[in-house]
């Protein structure tokens, strides 16, 4: 008998390594046979767990790209302050998964990717930034930030955090996470009310 | 007898036929017998003009990436607002090559991925970069601009006109550019002095 225990700890590992998968090998490239083989467990035992290899995949992504960051907060309450402090928090834990580095920049490749050929993705991936779009529209209109473009400021925000491509000599993984936090916070000195 | 000018036209050409074979299959996916192929031209003729597959390939990113940019600029003495009003104009020619529709997505996806794979690319773009960066430096040295992080002004503008991917429904070529020149201006507007 398979304990709920169990069952949600053997889901965590499959999504786990069929994420680091499609870091490595690109979204095009992972097999199902792979994922297999590396956790030693049959194909049987996998689709208890998913209806499909597909399903498999966005859950997989689903989970990475979003769940982390998106989880304990309260979209209607918070200001973009403790939103973007938040989003902080989470690069830090993003970075690693199950002891193993993770490379940022591989991660947002991923991501732009699955944007422009996964339909589902995408439209969960909209539903996810209309929550952000509404922390933004009301950060405008409580005055914490400047009267600017909402979508200037999420588009700015997620071109910041989403850069697939850094023009250093040595862009490294320390590097692109130090990047990605200044420029951040730099961002948003510049758009709050009083600067 | 070939002519100066008949040799000019038919480098332009080569060039022009090979970036938009790269812009449709991707670095990894053009072969030289296609780029003949689309011309009518000879291996022999497509190598008076060019040494080889990886000098063809480069000429044509370094004329579409970066000479259509740079051109006609005094590096050490616009103002970044001129800089800028500059890259607007371009953008708007940059759009259509020889009548043909670009894809600025795809276009900023080769941009992205050359950088990554291309080691004499990314040298280049290193020292297109350092004079663009010079003028960030003399806008905030100026007052131009507030004292925010020279490599934040940058790597946030770039961020901008490289976004691959956009989150919206229908993300249409002139959508894309049109959030690219809005957003361009909402950046400089908040960085400017006094704003």
């Amino acid at each position: 008998m398979i304990t709920a225990a169990v069952k949600k700890n053997t889901r965590e590992k499959i999504l786990e390594e069929t994420f680091l998968l499609l870091l490595e090998n690109g979204y095009d490239n992972v097999s199902v046979s792979e994922i297999q083989h590396r956790l030693g467990i049959s194909r049987g035992l996998l689709y208890i767990y998913f209806k499909s290899k597909s399903d498999l995949l966005f859950e997989a992504c689903r989970t990475y790209f979003f769940d982390r960051f998106m989880t304990n907060i309260d979209f209607e309450k918070i200001s973009l302050r403790d939103f973007i402090s938040h989003v902080r928090k989470v690069i830090f834990t993003l970075t690693k998964i199950n002891g193993k580095e993770i490379d940022i920049l591989k991660y947002n490749t991923l991501c732009s990717h699955l944007l422009i050929q996964n339909p589902d993705f995408k439209s969960f991936a909209l539903e996810q930034f209309s929550m952000a779009r509404k922390v933004i529209r009301r950060a405008i209109k409580s005055g914490e930030i400047k009267n600017v473009p909402e979508s200037f400021v999420g588009a700015t925000l997620l071109a910041i955090l989403g850069r697939t491509s850094y023009i250093t000599q040595t862009p490294g993984k320390s590097y692109v996470r130090k990047r990605i936090l200044e420029d951040i916070e730099s961002f948003y000195d510049i758009i709050k009310r009083g600067s």
